[in-house]
């Protein structure tokens, strides 16, 4: 590594390469070129066993198994398959007490919006209680998670109601409507667990956060409007979610107003609406809002009681059946025509639902700086929905608003769950004549209050400042929900993220570089103000990988550079264009196409007398171009490790051209 | 830009940057650290403005026209819409000679052609003597491409047949089948036109070039298979496309086979295929090639003729219809249930039909060091197929067979299809009766013959070779059109192409950088054999933009280098990490997501007391980190424009913590 001894100031004094090339006609002793190493082709199976191990274990998930005892090893994997055994080792009263609270905390929120959110899957209330109380027990043994409150979530009960409906009618099918309800949890289970399995849980990534953040939005507002139908007392009512539909329902059936029931409905929802902006503004006073539906549930329970409101047109929930979740095994349905229906539902509730599950579990477990594995709540989750459709529960997943909840009262682990689990069980064999008198507008209360918290303006204004094409996807899958349908809706934002994706590959940036000064390195003109162009030379880089979606473009538009630059070199007087140099750091990947428009490039650019040179190849690329033979045809003395070693070397070469007669 | 007096050679003897580091106990004068410029937003119209037309202009098609005067800007604007007024000009008849010549040839091939692809589509044989006749013609006014010999081409005869026969049979409803034929011809052109109109040309480019080996190499295959009706002489054949049906139907059909027709179809099929053999050997000879076709026609219709074959079990063609194209625009269909049928065939073969034309276009364009404006020859080919359609033509582009010979033959201008053009409208005129005797199992063999050409088992190969990728979806392709049918092969085909842009991104490459000994840049340790770590640091480049899709697995991925070079730094009794420098050069774009990741990130790094330092952000990822505030919380001391900066500012700061007690 010669020259320690010879330690200079190399920095202070470097002179303007510019000024020192050779072009300009003084001498320079030749700078250093690095050979650009081109890595040999790897075996076939050893290239494949790597890329594979990055698609599907980037988490390396047996590293912690590797140098250890066969017994460690196996309490090892214990721990990894059930979570529990990581903490329940140390398990200790004063864990206890922090869960046992933060457990009777959720429990008061899970009740009511278990109730609320099973009517807006059109199922009856008692299957929102029933999945309140398996899937937590089996996500508090299986999840790894400590914050998590698994049940009924908002959205996923939404799209379910919404797709189901269009098929069978919740009202004159209900056995069949709950067969397929069933059916598609089992499936949305299923789907889960097996993208868990299988390590594809990147699919849930293509779900980006313009596209939910406005489908979020376009949900909440539906699901909003759909409890007009409650909050107004109306009986009949469109089954259909769109907006036009809905609104065009709600002033139809004016005659059907029940004034006391609006009164009712209004004075709760200001209640939970002062009371969640309490919880929102100051964490500590969280169970303010966390307290609050139980505490209308119950006053508008006594109020109607009291007043006799069912009698004066306030519709109730009713008798509920007692007991503990009867099997539902049996009323799975794997043939017949509605078997597709039930899996494309599953399919879309399943990855909605997973979304939202390890986005919280992820959210708060950044915030106790702990990590969740991804792949493995996906199984957590997957296989606990398959468990729930066996034992009359619907898709559950993990709940934004009741985590939130969980964490502030104090949970420490998925014991809270537990504790939620064992209300509703008492709630379920002792507590439902409670429910008879309770009112279904404080459900509905209760829904808009939940769903209110899912539209998100803020971030939509910050994507609105920051991108304005992410701004476009968000409000496309937004005005889709609201107009069209909750399925086209999701589907026009993902395809609309997929797209900018693809278009950014299509239309890469190309862009001029020039040398700052005092250094040797090359930067953007637009970018950097103090870069200097190299007489007679375009220095260009790529910004993109090399794709046959590009390489017809990018070969176009290095041409109309290169004309560009030679009407400005003629116009400033300047000597002409004799060689161009890509720097391609930035192309990370390149494909059959991108070479082949390399050597067409390079072709019509000799048909021009104009030379041109590669610097910075990554590994991968040139790899592709040794492999393909390209690297001779471009030819290896063609080929920099660094930009300004082309700059050098070209402009020595020049030299010599002008030097010879 | 000081030190120019000041020549030294900089580059014999800079001494490792790592061994004066300030960590290492030595003094060091300051490196000069640049200020990354962070760019300020520009106006949302200007944005969009340039972004639009990069998308859509990025030829800059305007650029003539500046600085001419009105009178020339009108003949230019003629010129650019005409390009005959570009070359009709200086036409001469040295070059008339060369076009008639190249005409003529092209015109003995493009008869039996004609004939044979539109028996290929379930069309009349004449159709394909008409679509040689107006196209061509439209296309000489129109067209930019000197070389490209336009007429009915294999692979859109095929999916148009292939598609309208599905729901239409061509025997028992020849009406309703020429109606959609036409239909869909005139969708194809609107189609056409419109993305040449629009500018969207680039969607061309979504068929990738391994996609197209496959699907050309699966179609041949398929067109072959569904020639052995005519060569075995088979009256009963199945109408189904895919490889098991058409070989269950010969073999169930073995009584059919004739064999006086059997025999004289091997015979011809080895005549063509050894004058095809010659004329790809010596490109001199390639009239060779070019007049077999017509040979073969010649010498069968004799033959038959003489030996009375018609009467022996080999069919004939029989009677054409003699004339000049009959109008067929009261033909065009635009309601009913077949009109969705007819829009998806166009844009099908529309969409097919352009990737050849524009392809053959730009080969041979490059051969002759022109350029073919993308955008054009798709307005020119839209037009032509919008006429056609109302002259009795179907789907037609530029032929890559014709066109090659055209070019052997010397053709100079677009003179030569009207040459050609001229040939076809005297043989519809007057030379149709001697057809009668022309046996079907002649246009079976040329149709074998051209169509064999298409099987690319080279660059098959090669793709094989490069990447495996690309191989698989070159195979998925191939199998897809086989076996189950040409619109799900092409389907599959695009999808894996897409997918694997897609993946690109999702799994993106983070290399480990470390310092090339003798200079100042920092390469991947992989790579550069030579390149050294610094003590204390990861150097870590990440070689994809940062979105939503990546975003979590970047996170990950980058947590477990930290993990991994930590256990090797304790292995190796090195230092403890105390910082990352994350080289973003070729991240060349960012999302919201991805910003979200890198300040989650920071957060993740700071708890565990390692920094996290950025280096060479490029402007829009610049730009996009200031616009939502993420440059101040990265801490905007954090951000350097080079690597080198960042390793030298980071020691020296490391250094003074160390100083302090």
């Amino acid at each position: 590594m010669g020259g320690s001894s010879n330690r200079v100031n190399i920095f202070k004094d470097i002179p303007d390469l510019e000024n020192s090339l050779p072009i300009s006609g003084q001498t320079m002793e030749p700078l250093q070129i690095h050979k650009v190493s081109c890595p040999k082709g790897k075996k076939t199976l050893q290239t494949l066993k790597q890329e594979l191990g990055e698609v599907f274990f980037p988490d390396d998930p047996l590293h912690q198994f590797k140098n250890q005892s066969f017994l460690r090893k196996l309490a090892l994997a214990l721990q990894y398959l059930f979570p529990i055994f990581q903490w329940g080792s140390e398990y200790n009263l004063q864990l206890l007490k922090s869960d046992a609270i933060s457990g009777l905390t959720i429990a008061s929120l899970a009740i009511p919006q278990g109730i609320s959110y099973a009517k807006l899957a059109n199922l009856p209330p008692i299957i929102g209680l029933y999945s309140s109380f398996v899937p937590p027990l089996i996500y508090s043994v299986l999840g790894s998670s400590r914050d998590l409150a698994v049940g009924p979530v908002s959205i996923a009960s939404l799209v379910m109601g919404s797709m189901l409906r269009e098929a069978v009618s919740p009202d004159k099918e209900p056995t069949m409507y709950l067969q397929l309800a069933f059916t598609a949890t089992f499936f949305a289970g299923v789907f889960q667990a097996s993208l868990g399995f299988l390590r594809l849980g990147f699919i849930v990534d293509f779900l980006s956060k313009p596209t939910l953040i406005g489908f979020m939005g376009g949900a909440a507002i539906i699901v909003s409007l759909q409890q007009l139908k409650g909050l107004l007392g109306i009986v009949h009512f469109t089954t259909k979610m769109g907006f036009v539909p809905v609104m065009l329902s709600v002033f139809k059936q004016r005659t059907e107003w029940a004034w006391q029931t609006v009164i009712l409905g209004f004075c709760f929802l200001c209640f939970l609406l002062i009371t969640r902006h309490i919880g929102l503004r100051r964490p500590k006073l969280f169970w303010v809002s966390a307290a609050a539906p139980l505490t209308s549930v119950i006053l508008s329970t006594i109020i109607v009681f009291g007043l006799k409101g069912h009698s004066h047109g306030i519709q109730t929930i009713g008798k509920l059946q007692e007991g503990l979740n009867p099997p539902s095994a049996n009323m799975l349905y794997f043939r017949g025509s509605y078997l597709g229906l039930a899996i494309k539902t599953g399919i879309i509730t399943g990855i909605l639902s997973l979304t939202e599950g390890i986005a919280v579990g992820r959210t708060f477990a950044s915030l106790k700086n702990y990590q969740v594995d991804g792949n493995k709540e996906m199984m957590a989750i997957g296989l606990m929905n398959m468990a729930g459709s066996c034992t009359s529960c619907y898709v559950t997943t993990g709940s934004f608003s009741r985590s939130a909840v969980n964490y502030n009262a104090g949970s420490k682990t998925a014991v809270s769950n537990m504790v939620m689990a064992s209300v509703v069980l008492i709630t379920m064999l002792f507590l439902m004549p409670l429910f008879f008198y309770t009112p279904n507008v404080i459900l509905s209360v209760i829904i808009i209050t939940a769903v209110i918290g899912l539209i998100d303006f803020s971030s939509a204004m910050r994507l609105w400042k920051v991108d304005k094409l992410d701004f476009v996807a968000c409000l496309s899958a937004f005005f889709g929900v609201l107009f069209i349908s909750v399925q086209i809706g999701l589907a026009i934002a993902v395809g609309i993220s997929m797209l900018k994706i693809l278009m950014h590959v299509t239309r890469p940036s190309v862009v001029i570089l020039g040398k700052v000064p005092g250094t040797m390195s090359y930067r953007s003109l637009g970018q950097y103000r103090e870069a200097a162009r190299i007489p007679s030379l375009i220095i260009l880089g790529i910004e993109s990988p090399i794709y046959f979606a590009n390489s017809m473009y990018l070969q176009e538009r290095i041409l109309r550079w290169v004309r560009e630059e030679e009407e400005r070199a003629a116009k400033m007087m300047e000597s002409n264009i004799k060689c161009i140099v890509l720097d391609i750091s930035a192309v990370t990947a390149i494909d059959a196409s991108g070479i082949d428009a390399l050597l067409e490039l390079k072709k019509a650019l000799n048909n021009r007398s104009i030379q041109l040179v590669i610097a910075n190849p990554v590994a991968g690329v040139a790899e592709k171009l040794n492999l393909s033979e390209a690297w001779e045809k471009l030819g290896s003395e063609c080929i920099y490790m660094r930009v300004c070693e082309a700059v050098v070397a070209v402009s020595s070469m020049l030299k010599g051209q002008q030097g010879q007669p």
